[in-house]
């Protein structure tokens, strides 16, 4: 099956969990508004009000099934790619991994945009520090220590143990855009995650992950983006 | 099969929503912190660092499952006691559902906490004013405007047509919720989003739900919880 996966055309932000687990399976797909006319076919969709109408982007076509929700489509895709367990326990286990990553991925937004999505980081650039402060005081550690241990505890190859899932991916994901956004928090921060640093080389070696972080599909990390580098806001 | 639901003992907060559908399907629960010894079987429970321990509360027991992720936790219930669609199309999509829910809860919560969860809400009064005036310009109409015109494009029931599913109790909670911490500013909404409060109607009717809102199970709204009545926030 061909796959349309439709995301905001010039950034990873949420729609990068999607494309990686695509990626990674080899999977056929297209990014719709990347293409001529697709940014206007989204919106459409978007503005569909029957049916079963995403609410934002990321969404993905899957012959008659339309799927929005990261977690949601990176759910069906799991089953579907070898990249989730089988068993019910092991698939809501992973799920609810991914769902914490959700939660951190919002916390990370919030850092360059604690008053809200509608206005600009111009515009709240002292609260947007002061966020961002207690960010990296008491969530960061909270948030990856959880992962980094869950890895250890199986094993210390991927977070469910011997093979790679979804959520392995996300969390690549995640450690590349903290080492974007916060270069020097983060290079202060690594060495309480060692595990999870080497989950992130071992994602980035995987052939089609490779291949993919080479070509013109991975968009490069930039300030519109859920993972910014503001210079006030890293150390 | 009896379920151990570990939740905050003296908020609604995001149990709420798992405590709608165990409460409307009549399962049989113990709602665990709440009652003696509660609170540190919790917290032991969280600080494992080995099987699938959750990361926060709310997780339920079901069996040798351990769930954590409100809207994990609702799509095993959903399928167990008929609160979503069996067929897989249909069962994303109320999943989708609550997911966009759960997006909206976050910003709920940030409307009193956009510095973070760590600081006391009297440390970040000034930016919850800006947060909050953000919040209901853009936000409310945009989400409520959202699952309202849903309900009216399937009948105006419930939001997948004429059976009600776990998504819709947790809307009667988010319109409840809104009510008690914004009491003038949903007043002068709730004209734009009529099917809504219909639906809260009706939730607020079914016998279930209508013992369990009179009964002490129903923990009262306070200023601990997501929503939170600051005068300071509303008109």
């Amino acid at each position: 099956m061909r796959y349309q996966l439709y995301y905001w055309p010039m950034i990873q932000g949420r729609g990068e969990y999607v494309r990686l687990a695509l990626e990674d399976a080899g999977a056929d797909y297209t990014d719709v508004a990347r293409g001529k006319g697709g940014m206007s076919a989204m919106m459409t969709m978007m503005e569909a009000r029957k049916g079963t109408p995403p609410f934002a982007p990321p969404f993905l076509k899957a012959g008659n099934l339309m799927i929005a929700q990261t977690a949601n489509i990176l759910l069906y895709l799991g089953a579907r790619h070898g990249l989730a367990p089988k068993a019910e326990a092991g698939k809501m286990w992973v799920h609810q991994l991914q769902l914490t990553v959700a939660d951190f991925v919002l916390e990370i937004h919030d850092t360059h945009h604690p008053l809200g999505p509608s206005l600009y980081y111009e515009d709240q650039k002292a609260p947007a520090k002061k966020r961002t402060e207690e960010f990296w005081k008491s969530r960061v550690q909270k948030y990856l220590g959880y992962f980094d241990e869950i890895v250890g505890a199986n094993g210390g190859a991927w977070l469910t143990g011997r093979r790679v899932t979804y959520a392995d991916l996300s969390l690549f994901q995640i450690v590349e855009g903290l080492r974007y956004a916060f270069p020097k928090r983060m290079q202060a921060f690594e060495k309480k995650i060692p595990r999870l640093t080497a989950l992130r080389d071992r994602v980035a070696e995987r052939p089609n992950i490779k291949a993919y972080l080479a070509s013109e599909r991975r968009i490069p990390f930039n300030e519109e983006g859920i993972f910014r580098r503001y210079k006030a806001l890293d150390l």
